[in-house]
């Protein structure tokens, strides 16, 4: 089985395993089972060793799982061994949240810069990360190796600002406008509809 | 097939024909056919079929869905006939992005109330909204019929106050912490851990 016909639901599950992984081993907790794993996550244990077993031979038969070596193995399986750089579009509240979220870069994933319409003088800079005129988007990102784009902005302003990105070299793009976006095949989107998670709480709650 | 038992990523992709099929009546058009709901949303027209057959017989063959009935039917499917009060934890970047979200109000999902640790006095209201010390998160829950919370406070602090919502009768939880939060069998927990979207985008890119 190739990694792209892997099934996208078992990929979402693979970050939710690193980071466990990940706080197992700051908790110097050398191996962990299937059943810890799964009760951790509230995933079955049978599915738990099903999903690795996509990926190799991780586990040791009443042992468990080493979880330094299974940490690396999820940052190899994630792309996490890379430095990815990265550029936001659209400096709103979310944008802002976004930037200042801590979680990112202890996973490599850096948001280098930032850029709107309309930054305010005053705003120029977003914590340490430069707030740039979208003007400026092909020069920089023609001088820098970014792939990843998020997309922070109203929905009217997305696909157009795609466009763009797709032109300067961007290969995956974070979407968090309720749009869909269209790009070429080698483009990977991911949509990220915050009224999603919302709307999936109303319907678990009335049926 | 009972309710419950159609697959997640089924339910998953609800919102989006929601979404599209509210623009299509918004743009005064009467029907359409499940070829363009697929191109719209990147979905093969097959799987749009087969995802509505699972609730109903809705399209008519040659004609297609016709979007007013459409919407209707899944605003009831998703609860969107409901108006939802709910309240939000934790007053970050990411509490005052979702409060400052204007795609929760017209899907009828009201955020009433913020609560937090330490509001200062001088941010007590986000927009509309008021922030209350979590102190009182006992008292005014019990006051109001509230089903659904929003965890937007650090991972160490999410676990304590969902064990509070629990108690006081939540029975929806949307959490942002990044870490696994443990809840009665009857309480949903939809977790929304912002670095799985990139750390998914890093994973496709990576193979």
């Amino acid at each position: 089985m190739k990694v792209s016909d892997i099934p996208g639901i078992i990929v979402e599950r693979l970050p939710r395993y690193y980071r466990y992984f990940d706080k197992s081993v700051r908790n110097n907790v050398d191996y962990i089972s299937s059943k810890e794993i799964g009760e951790e996550l509230g995933i079955h244990s049978t599915q738990v060793r099903k999903d690795f077993s996509y990926y190799g031979e991780f586990g040791k038969r009443g042992v468990g799982y080493e979880t330094t070596f299974l940490r690396g193995q999820l940052e190899k399986i994630l792309g996490l061994n890379y430095s990815w750089e990265i550029v936001l579009i659209g400096m709103g509240n979310l944008g802002e949240a976004l930037v200042s979220y801590d979680g990112f870069k202890r996973l490599g994933l850096n948001i280098r810069y930032v850029f709107d319409v309309a930054p305010k003088l005053a705003e120029s800079k977003l914590g340490d990360v430069e707030v740039y005129n979208i003007d400026n988007l092909d020069s920089i990102l023609k001088k820098n190796e970014i792939k990843i784009g998020i997309i922070a902005t109203p929905a009217e302003a997305a696909q157009d600002i795609v466009d763009k990105l797709v032109v300067a070299g961007i290969k995956g793009i974070w979407n968090f406008a309720p749009t869909y976006l269209h790009t070429p095949e080698d483009v990977h989107v991911r949509n990220e509809d915050l009224a999603t998670g919302l709307i999936s709480l109303s319907y678990h709650l009335s049926n």
